[in-house]
């Protein structure tokens, strides 16, 4: 199922994607705009049904649970460049351009939001979001890194950066962080994260060559 | 009643601390743990209480609701250090330091971590935690800044850096972001946080110094 979902997440609609793919692929956008507006608590599986102009009956039917509802709306494809093709000096402003244009985007930006809306008060969005880490961040950083073995680690620190940044910009909205151009952005954020990726963790500060 | 609570969170007790003080202290230290392991939906007066070791209604009596429970928990002094008093060159790691001491000490690290576990859900601790930023993070790097109109922005991107740490280390707990080791989160974030408060903003990237 996974990957049917991630198929609509990336955009991509198959030629022969039929009528329950479709109304699936319509109660998951509802979903998501649900949850990150009004988080997961205050979601309903109504709510989610007059968003998608459906019966919540038929919500059930295709989800089961709100909780595996929640589950199947933030169960997306992170979609990461391939940073094998990319050069190693700009492996930093890639993700960085890269999480900005998502988050920036329609549609899927929804979801960074909502699981950070949701994974503070409820361990099954937790679970999700360092599942979407484990499969989809830690393997890309894997690749390009001189020791593969700590690409967790590295991968974690990255990852702060980012969230943080989609929290303070997108959550918490702290006063100018909104409003910060993304040019900006990308100059502060970009070479901190060519750093997590590529210069000694935990090294001397001579060694950083930005 | 704000420096009241202050001068409890920054461990300082003064000798003429009445019993009434110590009362809502303790109520105060109750709270920040019920509403750190619970989130704010999950804890209850009723709760807060059976940790103070104190009847529920004389929870009611100091603060009057469980809201205001919560806005006096998370009302606290960050005891930023004077920036003003640290060689310029030294104030990002400064800051990294001082928030990794505050969360991976005792009793205040509580405070970040129900925030972050409550911002999701709760637009009062959104507010709560903009208004500590406003009041208590942007004037400490204002002083320091060339340019201090800049403090919104870079301290935006400061707090970015540290509470998406926060996030990761404490909230998510991402797979070895919580084992990752103390001196490699100083040497990775130093030079970020440095970065954010001295260099150009959105200038070229040959003028980053680090």
């Amino acid at each position: 199922m996974a990957h049917t979902v991630n198929r609509y997440d990336a955009g991509v609609r198959l030629p022969n994607t039929n009528r329950a793919d479709r109304t699936r692929a319509r109660i998951l956008d509802a979903a998501r705009t649900t949850f990150a507006s009004r988080g997961y608590h205050g979601a309903t599986i109504r709510a989610v049904a007059a968003v998608a102009h459906i019966d919540p009956a038929m919500v059930l039917h295709y989800f089961g649970s709100k909780s595996a509802l929640f589950a199947a709306a933030v169960d997306v494809d992170l979609g990461i460049p391939d940073l094998t093709a990319i050069s190693p000096s700009q492996h930093g402003e890639a993700l960085v351009r890269h999480f900005l244009d998502r988050w920036e985007g329609e549609a899927n930006g929804e979801v960074a939001m909502l699981l950070l809306r949701s994974v503070a008060d409820d361990e099954q969005a937790a679970e999700q979001t360092r599942r979407t880490f484990t499969d989809q961040v830690v393997p890309t950083i894997e690749c390009v890194l001189t020791h593969p073995s700590e690409a967790p680690v590295r991968a974690g620190i990255v990852m702060s950066y980012l969230l943080g940044l989609a929290l303070c910009r997108y959550v918490l909205q702290l006063p100018e962080v909104p409003a910060t151009p993304r040019h900006t952005l990308i100059e502060q954020f970009s070479p901190s994260v060519q750093r997590a990726l590529h210069e000694p963790l935990g090294g001397g500060a001579g060694t950083d060559r930005e």
